[in-house]
């Protein structure tokens, strides 16, 4: 049984996380970190990782940048495995990310389903050959509350994209008035509306042809599950920088 | 057998038109009207319905909004049913074809695929009573040879859920940077790329549900079967303006 | 402030209602009907409808079909409207359903998505139009857990289909060797997989288009919504068999 | 400018071919192989290879099984390329293939499109990890006129995915009744309607999340395209065995 240090418990995700890791035969959530006065969790709540009784295996993060010091100084006597999902990074704090992997095994991902960097990695392997004879579009559909258009995701498709193709390419975020096409445009279109969870469209149109590829988040509940596949994956493992991508070809 | 009239018949939707009359078993072309010195058609061409020698029941134009002149001429004698498919009139053209429906038999649409009419009627219905509790966004997709954006389709549909909307609504034809959406928006997006003949997505995003309306034209055949059974629908017809939905409600 | 009763309050549908509640300012559920011990619901809970204390204006019933008896009973001094989105009924119970609307403010509906009801309304105007130019199929999508295929909504839009075509057609639940479609058939597709909700689309193809209506459910939540919305309609009705179209008709 | 002989040209594809070279600039049809009566060829027409005086590169065949044996005895004097369209070979002919290719450039592939065998491609690399988290339904949609379900390519990638999983798989081709699904199950499912020219969608359906690769023909031009990329491909080839995957890693 893997033993899970969670780190920020009390936030959406990490109660999405206390629910889903019971579905997991071979894991466990011994322990939380978070600053709350709530109750119900069914572990023991710290406050500070450094004053954490308890002993795990695996270090999960779903907090804030700033929690990341402490993290760091933690694991730098065991080499305890941390699963970095926090977002919001300094260019900074991820060179100290970057630099610290020579020492201890540090995770990290910009989107932790495994759908999403299954379809980032097909994108790697296809965008480059087919640019030439297919004009690429990307539509992303998201709940009427998200504030950013297009959603961070999307970005990251359509940069794989770009960083395959051997030409310029071009971000186009909508289209109105009389003009043609260019080839070099990536179309990235943000349908917003009702409580869509996330999809994500990468659309390959060609002469009588047309490839596309679909991904649809049903609920934050996968978002949950490729976390604690990375628990999964990093326990016991050296120093070194992972991602996503290391767990699906695992 | 009813009797066609082809006018604009060396056009592409003439010619598409020519092919496709053979599918109905009741309809025939007997002539065309064009300027055109081609051959290999199956009928006799003039070059001006005044010259036509060739007795017909129904008048089918695809050519150009000049043309209409010398039909509404030709009709005022026998009444003749002329189906118009011709688009970009004037203003003045438009008022004229509504004065003279009072004494002849008219027939235009915006668009003469079934389908987009059909799913236009569904709009009517369904857009008043849905807005409040559904965010209603446009998708549609066409080759990237087409120089204007959104489609002439896209905005009809549009406007038909405008018209069908108590309250104010507002287009917007794509989204980048940070803004929550407003309720009255209706996003329209253009997707462009490769051959696509036209794909039109009607979404009703809501809170846990989604309902979406989709046609797609898969060949410019589809426009020569409206046209075709409009031609059937306007046969023996009186005098007065008939629509798309006229044919669809018959 | 429109006072609801809660009837099977501990089910996985008065679970979400109790939720969703608090998404509509003018309603609230003052007491609970149900044989449980547990507790954390934030109105009382009595075992019997006769013992309940709380005055309240809707009953709303996701319980069992034995629960019938005693809620037609107690409505019959009030008038309180019922409605009853429990399923399973007997075909006796449903005929007292229909006597007792008589006297009663009764509610019923076999599927309580609003989504659903106008994507069935849709059916019943579009069907009988179309068939005789384009070939219906049904393609459905749920969970790998379900046991039932098609799904029960599948159903209800296949027959919605069947009865607005005069003509004889014929289900065909999948397809495998050498054969032609008959025009008369309506294909009936049930997909399963993962964690899927529920989605449900009928394609109209015909030669060089197609229409596709599409409802995809979310969470269990849009059930929750449509039950929510039947309470304010029925709210203070006089006595009749109301359903899901005079709720999305008001 | 690479000389084409297209084997076969007043077949149906032959004639699409035809119509698309003019899309590539630096190939020609030089002369064309056929028992047919027919005129309007753009180039001479032979009744069999051995009587052709026209020079050519790449031998292009969408003709019958029965032609194989004259097109390879003509190939082995000059060790012209030939790319084989054709499909209904014995199993003795395409041994025959197999043991010429060591002597000769040979290409043959199943299904011509590019899209479809990017798409083949992709379910390689992918179908094998994903399996054990995800279930696999494969949908396809052809026009009325079909007579086989599930269509040729369907099976092609539905085969493709079980070479590429361990595990035991099962085909099923829809679903009626009372049954869980299991999770061995590969869902099989043929839609017929209209004048869909064909649609292939894979499904990966997992907990929270699904991954969906669809491949959309838009008309017959795809194939002729695939085709002539083969031919532009084999130019000046040496022996061997060589497929569309070849041509898209080029």
């Amino acid at each position: 049984m893997i033993k899970i240090l969670m780190v920020g418990c009390s936030g959406r995700m990490g109660k999405a996380i206390s629910q889903t890791v019971d579905n997991f035969e071979n894991l466990t959530i011994v322990a939380g970190i978070d600053r709350t006065s709530e109750n119900g969790f069914q572990y023991p709540i710290f406050e500070d990782i450094s004053s954490c009784t308890v002993k795990f295996d695996v270090i999960l993060d779903f907090s804030r940048p700033d929690t990341l010091e402490s993290l760091i100084n933690f694991s730098k006597n065991k080499l305890t495995p941390i699963v970095l999902c926090t977002t919001g990074y300094t260019a900074e704090q991820l060179n100290k990310i970057k630099v610290m992997s020579e020492t201890l095994p540090l995770f990290r991902s910009a989107n932790m389903s495994i759908g999403i960097n299954v379809v980032n990695s097909i994108l790697k392997n296809i965008s480059g050959l087919l640019f030439q004879n297919y004009d690429i579009e990307i539509i992303e559909k998201h709940h009427n509350q998200k504030v950013d258009s297009p959603s961070g995701t999307a970005i990251l498709l359509a940069d794989t994209i770009k960083d395959s193709i051997p030409e310029e390419t071009k971000y186009v975020y909508g289209r109105e008035g009389i003009a043609k096409r260019e080839h070099k445009e990536i179309g990235i279109h943000a349908i917003r509306g009702g409580s869509i969870v996330g999809d994500h469209s990468v659309i390959f149109a060609g002469q009588g042809e047309i490839i596309e590829l679909n991904h649809t988040a049903l609920s934050r509940e996968v978002f949950a599950v490729g976390a604690l596949k990375a628990c999964e994956f990093m326990n016991g493992k050296q120093a070194g920088m992972y991602s996503m991508d290391d767990v699906i070809k695992s």
